[in-house]
């Protein structure tokens, strides 16, 4: 029986002196390090081999390195082989500090004083209480639900929207396609932070857009494929849309040339919103690698029909 | 009896407005209408007339109009004349934004990844966890403690200082010129936020720089003459700071041609980090009146010893 790791090998080397510490009779391999194939029963991989299949015919549980599970091939993986995301407390942390510090650069014209400051100009722009401020947030999954507490607490009135109904304490819950509307028509600075599947991809396009109140502001920190690029350039062009802040582009990295490099009104953000912190990582696996064990759920199982 | 009030007059519209409705009996005044000045019982100003001792002879109270007194010129004000700062809600929300913004933004590498975004380059940095950045704030006044309070809920490990010991929940709290040394040795990110008194003024200089970590970084949103401006200029160039984000220089505006306009390591702006909201100052004050006119002690009452 062996655990196989498969992503980057620095991380590897925290995650195998966690295993040894923690569960030292299973034996640990960092890729490409397989001696016996049909030893391995766990794999944790970034990008799985694309006959993982047949080259671990005994694999009970494919863990993936990271919060998303887009980047799998599922025609290649089998049926019933159960597949996890990555749930962690250092994806959550991290995900929140750059939520909030878009939020508060957007909410505080940063940028616009970035720009008075190159053209050495001191001049001050009105303080809106935070109250005035609506964040609305796509998705209200671990990653969602947590940046809307932590912009809670500075008084931005907060909601969210879901594909089914959800309910948090302080938060204005929409869902379904019926819901967006209304959501949309009360947010100021828009944040997405879906999974990306068939039904979301594209998701943040001319339509969406016009539904905002003008001169609203975009976060995208979901995926570069939920955003329809040439609408945001227009929305940006056109005034519906103030600022962009995107640390997700499609492809990744943004190709030399392209408008988002030096558009005024984008920030641009190589995909560092959040990463998984290989101490905190490899404790989640290993807490599921125990539940699995013992026959209880393990956290962030994906369901193939929803598609995360 | 008059209340008058001596500041920005957008604002005091404001300031009429309520005090119309919450206080419809104490006849409300905007400099320089003021028909009776021996009615004058109450000035809120920012800068008070430099004769307001005779102009004024009946004045019970000077509020100021900002979280700060140091504009003030205490020789021509009456010594038996109390004098009372602003604590309001908005000037606490708009301080925790800003310090939360600028933490963030050094924390997140913010200014490293918009420079790398001029240059078109896609280059991830290595997120720290919040648990191995030390913030440490100087002054734990009303502003100091609520900033603390809102970052250590990302998880900073977070200390302050103070002229006499406190004791805040979850926080470090150092005192006095001996504790000085034990507070920055371990203050990776410090914030200025005390008040400016004749033994605070230069204070941000040479030798309280050397006894932060090589590579600290500084946040002064206290005010400008805090800080040796040709010192942090050195640390900067030598690396014993790596960055600073500045609220206040002195004087303000910053003159043109300065080195901190375009320092590619120094963060400026337009002591915009807080400022009174109308709404929440004239609430204050209304709220101040009556514990005057009931005899309790006003909020924010001025120690003329202590400078604040």
């Amino acid at each position: 029986m062996t655990f196989l790791y498969k992503s980057d090998p620095v991380r590897g080397a925290v995650w195998a002196e966690r295993f040894a510490q923690q569960l030292p009779e299973l034996p640990f391999r960092i890729w490409p390090d397989v001696p016996d194939p049909r030893a391995v029963r766990y794999l944790a991989a970034w990008e799985p081999p694309a006959d993982l299949a047949t080259r671990f015919p005994n694999l009970e549980v494919l863990f993936s390195t990271g919060a998303g599970i887009d980047q799998f091939d599922f025609s290649v993986i089998p049926e019933t082989l159960p597949v996890v995301r990555m749930v962690e407390s250092g994806i959550v942390n991290g995900m929140v500090e750059y939520a909030t510090l878009a939020v508060l650069s957007l909410h505080r014209d940063w940028s616009t004083y970035r720009q008075q400051q190159q053209e050495g100009r001191w001049e001050a722009h009105r303080v809106h209480p935070a109250g005035s401020r609506r964040v609305g947030v796509l998705g209200l999954g671990v990653l969602g639900r947590a940046v809307l507490e932590r912009l809670g607490s500075f008084g931005f009135p907060c909601a969210g929207w879901s594909r089914s109904q959800q309910q948090i304490a302080g938060v204005e819950c929409h869902a379904g396609a019926e819901g967006l509307t209304a959501f949309l028509a009360r947010t100021d600075i828009l944040i997405c932070l879906l999974p990306l599947t068939d039904s979301t991809r594209g998701i943040l396009c001319k339509p969406l857009f016009d539904q905002l109140p003008s001169g609203a502001a975009l976060i995208n920190v979901g995926r570069g494929a939920h955003l329809v690029q040439d609408d945001l350039l227009r929305a940006l062009d056109e005034g519906q849309l103030s600022r962009a802040v995107l640390d997700v582009c499609e492809p990744e990295p943004l190709p030399p040339g392209h408008a988002f490099w030096t558009h005024p009104q984008v920030v641009l953000t190589p995909h560092i919103a959040s990463m998984t912190q290989p101490e905190t990582a490899v404790d989640a696996v290993i807490d599921n690698l125990r539940r699995h064990q013992q026959g209880l759920p393990m956290i962030g199982l994906v369901d193939r029909a929803r598609g995360y």
